[in-house]
């Protein structure tokens, strides 16, 4: 298990990235699991709550975003290819001794980033699905929570990079036409399994219901009550996962060959 | 749900702590099944590795767990009188409008912090039980992983505070002898419910064969499978959770009539 979770060290198979897609479902379900553990807590989102703290110039959640991936970068973490930060400007160097991560990707991926979307998504449209409305004060452990809905949406959806070139390796050449035309539509349709969406769909929301229900010794009347509503999973899937995982596969892919 | 989740604020009663207690499972659980995505990765724990970091003097897992408490003691953490820091020394102050948190502890809680004890227990017995050898490079995540799992064992465990107050309160007649003797061995008497704590050992374990599954659509042969190795999770809250809760109740309890 912890293999298929590491660097693709030893070669890119498509199925080490299917391990890997899916052990990253458990880890979202149990983000937002733990997020709905709050309530909207709105003044972790509010700039003018926020404008006491030194270097915050933003919300408390942009303060603990940025100041943790600050920290997090100082360690090393994305000199891994598979993290990308929210906030990459001023993003001090990793103060480690460098890593020997294969090169599995073209280098064009690098320029590769859609957290601002992710970003945008989570707070405008996913939060306020999934999370009770109201206030109990614990904001940082609020954003900290955020912080680890966010990092885990974004990895999963810059694996789309990996599994763009999966793809690409495995049929060259019904690929490479499309790319010299930088042809966005044949790209989505070359990346697009209508099947296998359904059923990714299906197993997150049977997720969230596994690892959303109370569990308690004996059966007890709790079934149908779950900590986060699995049909939201399951269009969280649906309606941004796996279209921005492929908006992240087709901005690779035009520059596979450059 | 987040009800019981937020502070006290109205009223302690057995009730929303037991809920308190009972969600706080969860994610502990959760934790030590993310953590167990990576392998031991022995150099996060060395402190020849980070020596190059500046302000670390300790290890990978020191420097993101002194620095990450740092920035969120900023943004008011610590406000909450369930959090306890693991390097309370040289923490800055919040930087955010004060909370009114309800005075429900007796002010000797503030001293009582065992989170050297949790550390220790943390990396030289607990770790070692539920991570594979090995090491894929991922160093940086490891240790944020690792504070994800302190941080909610530390809640939990402090949570005897709570738990210890509103048995006083129900009790008082008979703690308040043993608390004016300074009689530890009753105060443990009084505080243990041998059929109590065999029920929450079965169900942590239950929770982690249900958390640690492998879901897959449809009936398949992974059962048995699990990412944490259910027994040692009940053995975690057996051997360490419940026996260091209930020093953390004596410890508060000792001086709850100060």
């Amino acid at each position: 298990m912890a293999k298929a979770e590491s660097n693709v060290s030893d070669g890119l198979t498509l199925e080490l990235i299917r391990e890997s897609l899916i052990r990253q479902e458990d880890t979202i379900v149990f983000s937002l699991i733990e997020r709905a553990r709050f309530p909207l807590n709105s003044p972790t989102y509010d700039k003018s709550y926020a404008s006491s703290v030194p270097g915050s110039g933003g919300s408390l959640v942009e303060f603990i975003v940025k100041q943790t991936e600050a920290i997090q970068a100082k360690a090393g973490r994305y000199e891994n290819p598979e993290e990308h930060p929210f906030f990459p400007d001023n993003l001090p160097p990793s103060q480690v001794p460098p890593q020997k991560n294969p090169e599995v990707l073209h280098p064009a991926a690098m320029s590769v980033n859609i957290n601002k979307i992710i970003w945008d998504m989570y707070f405008n449209e996913l939060l306020p699905l999934f999370v009770t409305p109201g206030d109990d004060g614990n904001y940082a452990s609020t954003a900290a929570r955020d912080l680890e809905c966010l990092q885990a949406l974004s990895r999963r959806i810059h694996y789309g990079k990996l599994v763009a070139e999966v793809k690409f390796r495995d049929e060259r050449k019904d690929y490479e036409p499309a790319i010299r035309a930088q042809d966005r539509d044949t790209l989505i349709n070359l990346l697009t399994f209508a099947r296998v969406e359904e059923a990714v769909k299906k197993r997150v929301e049977k997720k969230a219901m596994t690892f959303g229900q109370e569990v308690t010794l004996g059966d007890d009347g709790n079934k149908g009550k779950y900590k986060v509503n699995p049909a939201i999973v399951s269009r969280l899937y649906g309606d941004w996962v796996i279209p921005l995982t492929k908006d992240v596969e087709v901005e690779y892919l035009l520059h596979r060959l450059d």
